[in-house]
């Protein structure tokens, strides 16, 4: 019990960063922060909010920051609407339907339903659709290919099928949505149509809509397919910020763009499809729980899809909210979540934004009380997070060298609910994020969130990762990949960054749908804010230590210590690919995959590959025990903040909070020199999911041997010049 | 290709148990064998066997053991009907129905469809049901228990969920279907529901029959319910032939006659029974694929449920066929499968049953043309298997002393198809078995069986069982547990057993239903019988080989390494359960349970356990090591055979058949004296699953620790026994 002791006993309690002296002070307004905090507040700032549909380009969604920004000036904010202009496309024709004699178009309509105030504003509801797939009017057969993800593929070719010409059907899940029509494109197929399997999201889950939370059998999951791993951000101004008179692409030259037309249907309108499929049934695990058997295809009659979209430019409102340091105004706390959503967005991104608006009425309470905090305050809304990021990255894009200079770090939340916190970010936050969740109290269990989250993960683990965890509470922030605002912040500019929320009992089968609504999510996502209030806790906190800290609170040997196990994996990898690749070589040569095969169904074998070779890693296993030792070596004097004088601590709180800038390369990732950040990266095939020393990993990953071993050399120069950070961060406490 | 080599070049084959010049001849025999085996003559015989229902009691079933006894009578054996009268009860009435305001009345009917010809018999057919269900009219609400098995019991009392009074559903799998019933009796639920979910066994499986070979809507699995893991057969007379004047039990005695009603549905049946259950939605796990949600229950409607049956007395008709052995006509080497069937029983159990009549037909041929094999070869078709493996188990039970003196094994074969050998069966017979899989060809492929079932295995296996079983053709036995014949024969009276068939790519889903046809086998089982051939391949050569050897084949070095194998299987399940019982208690102890709990849904926590005591095994650990000692110097002697006199040799090969008698304990197993093995048992709440060691694993399972360290005294001394045996052998051949 001795979390409780320390929330309770606040005259003991140490705070990283801060003195002694300074601790008992903070800890004594974040007592008066949290009382503060009034759930009634979000309840009615999310039933504003989510009145209306608030996508980018609609009424609503400009009324909404006003009021956000109306909110930010009434508490004492410095607050301004920065406006950038984007591409960003709307259906026009929406046509999917299957042709021959049975034929069957979909309905691609979400009916409102009972209970639902909101679910019925037809006229103001954008439609399904994917946004930045292409125009697009064709006719073929159409083919199941799993999660469309390219192992899919690989199954595919075993089983002789080719989707070259042909239209696609893939399931939601295994990938961000927008890999699905990448890879199939770059297979030759004209055409994609992403659905919710109920064995994922649906009556399999439990209850649908409104009966319970789950997706009800038309809903349909909107949401983008631009290639945001190449670049996210306005398609046609990567790199530079979308103010009016930005120069820009022609739209036949933003890469980003979907090349083929991609449309998402709920699992009503997948059915007559899906049956209309011959062919092989597939492989066991591609199975759904529609009550069909699944086959492969191609269908026995052809599909027609045809889209054609409103490719207009519409304005961006980014609310922008900043409350002055008063001893370091150019060193930038930023804490952001988006406004804008699909439909009505309750859950997301409502959810975390009324929580975000929370702390700034919080913040802004203590200040009339006298707090003071040290650094800048930077609240933002964002719009455009759901097409693209784009009100994130225009403005970060717009701000990047000012940025450079000024940000300490950004705080990201987006869609919260009833449960656990979860948290991924840069690591030098890691130790500074666990004292904080080891204070906030879980709402519906008395216990701290940490606490909490630590009941739940040895619960949930099995008998061997029992062992490992038992008694062990701390936890390990996971790495960022991407999916919200934070991507620009850090992958771009090198800002350390997290992004935290609650979870994993507010059940949800709405997602990107009209059913995201204020009445879903007072239901079954966070039913009285509870979990509302424990984030503007958690995150209120992360700000203002941040914010009001002496010495800023990095840990560079956890950092290293994390990065020294992604080499391990890596090298793992590497050893893993080359074991799996002889042994397969092998059973091809010995002929066992045609010997082993029914020969009554299609299944070849796979083609031998070309051995792994071993790859020189000693740059970077130098380069890694150099940071070594230079972490160890900063732990060492760390304790000497309080001799240096102001200039010389400032000095170093600038080199603590830039060292993350000396991460990025300037000429990028390969394949997207957008992304320069070398530990974290979105996977150029998994969308959200982080791939961490991304240079290295991905080129295995893509037997790409040449590359890897040029990326090891990028990656252990990158670490070198980090070490150098580290150092002389040491050197100023010497 | 070392295995083509073998069969090819024939002269430098060595045979186990056969002198150079004895296995070049049997080399020969073995081939003119092959060139005998015809598979028209399967085709017609499944055709005349399959063309009415057979179940015991049949017209048809008095028929084909008729027909099968006329064509041993043919072939030139000592042919016999063997008959019993046992206690077979059939419906008079089966009512299901959901009360209420939406009632529905279970149609418990499966359809003649288009293509089969035999799927429309009616008035033949036996109905849908568990055969020695209890009697019973009972009306009470529904609650869905997943397999019915003893961990989802824990589950369901997380869930505050109590089957006492309640009718419960189970889905068929995770355990032989007695199991269910038996398990829901023993929570005091009063009727059972087995039904097959399409997950398992239905169209996610693929295509229904008859578009393809899967489970319709309406296909029901029957089955018996008779608590055969505590004894099978005639629940009448256990341990004792059901000879006409046998003594019997009254019917209210007979403990293995299910205590509660039960019924198997279809999944057509199941779905609105289904809907109609509210309460909580099931664990993930629990999930089927009907298009529903699945819910616990209580039902929101009862159910009623009435069940009568016909309590007759039925004969079985057992047909016995003996071929005498020119040297030792008192060594027997049996070889049986059954012949009755549920309904037309095409594959289960018609497919072995026309190889194992063609293996009898080759046979007799050779014996035209002048093979006289040493040991007598008893073929046995056996009736009543599928109630309660009655035939077989009231046969065995009638000559138990003369099998104890003169069995030297028993091979089984059931239900065979198109794919690879899999093969189960006493570990003394695994050399030998694998020295036979080494010259069987593969009908579809060209290259040997057990080729094909290492290149299955290793495609099939993940990358580290793939480094492990590299190269490593060798098939090692799974144990026996239950489930076909050899039951009586291997764990009543201990005789070496083999069951052997092939499978994996004969895809069915119509397994105890009226579907299970000749129509369907000859589309989906075994097009053309080409498997059915090479079963009789593989099984002739094994009774040709036992019957043929100079000395028997037996190795008791490889039955040590498996036996020590179990041994670690049953001290590491000690350990593991000890380390699962004490972070589990020290979860409890520390509320991990509750604060992980979604406190909107009810999970209770567990209850503590008792801690798990050390036992002690050394008592076993030195019977192991002098098994050991003892095998390794009779593997160094066994090189002697030709130097013994036929008087020594025969006193050799008695002492090698009857070391499996010393395996037993004539007091059995704790709660089921009538299994006497102490190494394979099925499992009392698996009912097939084997068992090994069952007297100690079943009791660390029941947390029984004091029967545990009993068993492992008991099984130490039975090391013991046999150990004095394996020296016997060894001081004859010095």
């Amino acid at each position: 019990m001795v979390f409780l002791l320390f929330s309770s006993s606040l005259h003991a309690q140490k705070i990283m960063g801060f003195s002694d002296e300074n601790a008992v002070k903070q800890a004594d307004w974040e007592k008066q922060y949290d009382a503060q905090l009034n759930a009634k507040d979000l309840d009615s700032w999310m039933q504003y909010l989510t009145s209306h549909p608030h996508h980018v380009g609609s009424v609503q969604d400009k009324a909404n920051a006003e009021y956000i920004a109306e909110l930010f000036k009434q508490w004492g904010y410095q607050t301004q609407i920065d406006s950038y202009t984007v591409l960003f496309p709307s259906p026009k024709t929406r046509i999917l339907e299957l042709l021959g004699a049975n034929p069957f178009k979909a309905k691609l309509e979400e009916p409102a339903v009972n209970g639902d105030k909101t679910s019925g504003q037809k006229s103001e509801q954008l439609p399904s659709y994917n946004a930045y797939s292409a125009d697009g009017d064709v006719t073929a057969e159409l083919v199941f290919v799993n999660h469309g993800i390219p192992t899919d593929y690989e199954e595919l070719e075993r089983m002789n099928i080719d989707v070259k010409g042909k239209i696609v059907i893939a399931k939601y899940g295994g990938s961000w949505r927008g890999i699905k029509p990448k890879v199939a494109a770059e297979h030759g197929a004209i055409g994609c149509i992403i659905y919710s399997d109920p064995a994922d999201d649906g009556y399999t889950q439990g209850d649908t809509y409104p009966n319970g939370p789950f997706r009800p059998k038309e809903g349909v999951q909107r949401g983008s397919v631009l290639d945001m791993p190449t670049y996210p951000g306005d398609p046609l101004t990567p790199g530079v910020g979308a103010t009016k008179d930005a120069k820009r692409l022609d739209r036949k030259d933003a890469v980003t763009i979907m090349k083929i037309p991609v449309l998402p249907i709920s699992y009503e309108d997948a059915l007559p499809l899906l049956k209309s499929l011959g062919g092989q049934t597939v492989p066991a695990s591609w199975r759904g729980t529609l009550p069909i058997t699944y086959h492969l295809g191609p269908s026995r009659e052809k599909v027609h899809l045809k889209l054609v979209f409103n490719w207009d430019m519409k304005p961006l409102y980014d609310v922008i909210a900043k409350l002055t340091g008063s001893e370091f105004p150019d060193e930038w706390i930023l804490r952001g979540n988006h406004h804008d959503a699909w439909v009505n967005g309750a859950e997301d991104p409502t959810s975390g934004l009324v929580a975000e608006l929370e702390e700034a009425k919080s913040v802004s309470e203590l200040i009339r009380k006298g707090y003071h905090p040290k650094r800048t305050i930077v609240f933002c809304a964002w719009d455009g997070e759901e097409p693209a990021l784009l009100g994130s990255t225009e403005w970060v894009e717009d701000h990047e060298q000012e940025l450079k200079k000024k940000a300490v770090a950004y705080i990201n939340t987006d869609a919260n609910g009833r449960g656990f916190i979860t948290a991924e970010g840069s690591h030098t936050l890691e130790a500074f994020f666990n004292e904080i969740t080891n204070v906030v109290i879980d709402p519906q269990t008395g216990v701290t969130i940490k606490e909490r989250r630590y009941a739940k993960s040895l619960v949930d683990a099995d008998k061997d990762t029992r062992i490992k965890l038992m008694d062990n509470k701390y936890q390990k922030l996971e790495a960022l990949g991407s999916g919200s605002d934070f991507t620009p912040f850090l992958q771009h500019v090198g800002i350390a960054s997290i992004n935290i929320g609650f979870g994993g009992e507010a059940e949800a089968g709405v997602y990107h749908s009209v059913y995201d609504s204020y009445d879903h999510y007072t239901r079954f996502g966070d039913p009285g804010f509870q979990y509302g209030i424990a984030l503007a806790m958690t995150a209120g906190r992360i700000t203002m230590r941040l914010a009001g800290a002496d010495e800023l609170p990095f840990n560079f040997h956890i950092f290293y210590k994390t990065v020294s196990d992604y080499v391990i994996e890596v090298k793992t990898l590497l050893d893993n690919e080359r074991t799996k690749t002889d042994i397969e070589n092998q059973m091809i040569k010995d002929n066992l995959y045609n010997l082993s095969k029914d020969p009554k169904k299609i299944y070849l074998s796979p083609a031998a590959k070309e051995p792994v070779p071993y790859l020189n890693f000693s740059e970077l296993d130098n380069a890694m025990e150099q940071l070594k030792t230079a972490t160890e070596d900063f732990q060492k004097v760390n304790v000497n903040y309080s001799k240096l004088t102001k200039a010389k601590g400032q000095q170093l709180n600038e080199i603590l909070y830039r060292a993350e800038r000396s991460l990025l390369q300037e000429k990028g990732l390969p394949r997207r020199s957008w992304y320069k950040h070398q530990i974290y990266a979105p996977g150029l095939y998994t969308g959200y999911g982080v791939k961490t020393l991304p240079g290295i990993r991905e080129a295995i990953e893509l037997r790409n041997w040449n590359e890897a071993q040029e990326n090891i050399k990028i990656i252990a120069q990158t670490i070198v010049t980090y070490t150098n950070q580290v150092k002389q961060a040491t050197n100023l406490l010497l």
